[in-house]
């Protein structure tokens, strides 16, 4: 399995799709998109754990736990977040244009949007931009459909692989938006309670596949991915009200139907988890002002739980982002964040170390000629921190964008 | 009781202070403070939760639960902080050299350090300056020494008021440090167990008072004042190896002695916590790059620990701060902010002012002329944010800064 990210068409046999102007956005790029599969399919999906859920994120979580869909329709520009009953009935009418043009049934439907939280849908210039997207749809139009979807994006995201199971070539494929508001927490529908732990934008990700899968297989295979991906991304420690991600598989293939005790699970879970890791890492490279990736990787801690919450809070800390953005190896941050972070361990134990360059060890942060050596990975555009608290077994992995000046401004220019 | 400001001399009958220039900073500016009184003094204090303690926090622990002291060395520049035992036997060094050149137990006397994390002290200089300081005391010294505590701060922070306790007059002066990592934690020494909420600098601060008060009544005051004063104040999030608050009380006022059940006690009570409340609002306001000091008032909340969720996560939010900074009144990223608190509450029932301008009101943005109003009041140098969750009668209050180019410019500079 290769997952390739050039520029070209991206087909997923059984799939179309679309991307129109309809007047959200003033730039006049694209802000209204449509996925759809030809015949209805599997599906898993997980939403923001966000008390505050806009209403796309409610109407999909009716619909998800039987665990097929057909189509997904999107629009970027405004959220619907925070919109009341009135923002429901626009979600719930997008759905229903978008039926009523194709002739699907709506409960097979589900709407995602990204935006501005808390201004109404303009409800007659969405259903006219629905229907022009439905007379769009096109098995060639991938990127006119991720332009759709697309607000602070620098540049689109996504990727394509093509896998083999039980001697028939199956397609996958993602697509994904976001750049500011990230930190997903999102919890899968209809999966066992607890199987996602909590990472941390409006992120938007949808994955499509020509595979024959059952929607267990999908659900599981969605929540082995989450966690070392789009949970994973942190560029600025928000959580929004419309994080989603959908993994749909409408069979087309005709591969023996892979369940999650197939034995060519496995290597689908592989591959969905690879490519969700590939589009959240360009998330966070994304990140509204970012200039670096940071992996941190926390190990030896107490519980799996205690990693996270040093993880979280390293990639939430201003004062160690603003030192990464610097290109400062100030490793006394990065222990006092660990330090206040909750979990518990020995700080005379603890290790860091800058890719392989070890900046403290037991506890004794190491002065000198590792200075210089620390100093040049922490300018690098991507480098790995890893802490290790020799407390216990757990472990945690995020990826993190750092706080530069060009976040700030960026997000304190007025209604940005 | 009427607290003063003004740039003219403190006296605290009893006791003297020193500040002096031993080489710590580069800059020639005094990093050496001392602060003593005349005859030992019952004390109250609270330090960091973190659970990396810079080494004269953990000196301060050991010493304090004996309810008394009688001086307290300070040094800027380097926070004695991740130094392993080396800088253990530096914090307790200092005070064995205060005990020595003033003959005072040095079981009374308590170390504090701010700074740099992870650098060895340098033992002979800090000494050397110690040994001056002691030399220089004197009653008028209040001004020396609380330059000798500052590091970043851009102006001193320092308050004194006199009250009379049972016909006699006493005087409260109080002198705090703090400006970037700024999100104080501290729990009360020998206290009861949580009776301080945690809240979120290095923050030193010193509170020095001639009332006779019994150690108990001290650590009640301490208690009561903490929660809406330094545990109140975050500038950035990051919660410091070093926080510290102190008060002692050395009695030489000769009133009638203060002890948590005493008549006098609810005003001495309310004139600490009024005291701590202004300096820790100074902190805030002096926070790096900080344009604003915003008050978060959360109420309504179903628990307590709901309501502090809340506004901790707001005061902590980059996109809430940078939104503050920019003067923008977008209520969508405080409600957004709120739903990922972890609160429990009904986002349909959620009400939120802008000063006295209703911008939120039963789950909806109140959207047309309110804007201009709610723009007007983010636009101040002061403004109250309050949200009512409608949930139960759980309160909390934060005092936060905004999140600013300038925050993120000076703590990117290479070892700032």
């Amino acid at each position: 399995m290769k997952i390739r990210v050039q520029s070209q068409p991206v087909h997923v046999p059984g799939f179309r799709f679309a991307g129109v102007h309809c007047g959200l956005k003033q730039s006049g790029a694209r802000d209204v998109a449509l996925i759809c599969s030809d015949v209805p399919a599997a599906a898993a999906a997980a939403f923001t754990t966000n008390r505050v859920k806009a209403a796309p994120v409610l109407v999909g979580l009716e619909r998800l736990p039987k665990g097929r869909l057909q189509a997904i329709v999107i629009n970027s520009g405004n959220a619907n977040a925070y919109t009341g009953d009135d923002g429901l009935a626009v979600a719930r009418a997008m759905c229903a244009t978008v039926g009523h043009a194709l002739r699907i049934d709506p409960e097979l439907i589900i709407p995602s949007s990204t935006g501005r939280i808390g201004v109404p849908m303009p409800r007659a210039r969405i259903a006219r931009g629905i229907r022009a997207a439905c007379a769009a749809l096109s098995p060639g139009g991938f990127h006119e459909a991720l332009e759709g979807i697309m607000t602070t994006d620098a540049f689109p995201k996504y990727a394509t692989a093509t896998l083999a199971i039980g001697g028939q070539r199956v397609t996958l494929a993602g697509m994904a938006k976001g750049a500011g508001m990230i930190a997903p927490r999102m919890a899968l529908v209809g999966g066992p309670k607890g199987a996602v732990p909590a990472g941390h934008a409006t992120m938007l990700a949808y994955f499509l596949t020509d595979a024959a899968a059952s929607a267990p297989a999908l659900r599981r295979a969605l929540a082995l991915a989450l966690p070392q991906s789009f949970n994973a991304a942190i560029v600025d420690g928000d959580t929004s009200t419309n994080d989603t991600v959908v993994l749909m598989a409408n069979g087309l293939a005709q591969n023996p139907r892979l369940t999650p005790g197939a034995r060519a699970f496995p290597a689908f879970a592989h591959a969905v988890a690879a490519m969700m890791t590939r589009l959240a890492r360009m998330v966070v490279k994304d990140g509204e002002g970012a200039t670096k990736v940071i992996d941190i990787v926390v190990r030896g801690a107490r519980t799996a739980r205690d990693a996270a919450r040093v993880a979280d809070t390293i990639a939430r800390s201003p004062l160690c982002k603003a030192a990464f953005f610097g290109g400062d190896p100030y490793a006394g941050r990065v222990v006092c964040a660990a330090g206040y972070s909750g979990a518990t361990f020995d700080p005379g134990q603890l290790d860091v170390y800058l890719d392989d360059v070890q900046v403290v060890r037991r506890g004794r942060e190491i002065v000198g000629q590792v200075e210089r050596r620390a100093a040049a990975v922490t300018r690098r555009a991507e480098f790995t921190l890893t802490l290790d608290l020799h407390a216990g077994h757990g472990e945690a992995f995020r990826m993190a964008a750092d706080l530069t000046v060009d976040y700030v401004r960026f997000n304190s220019a007025y209604r940005t």
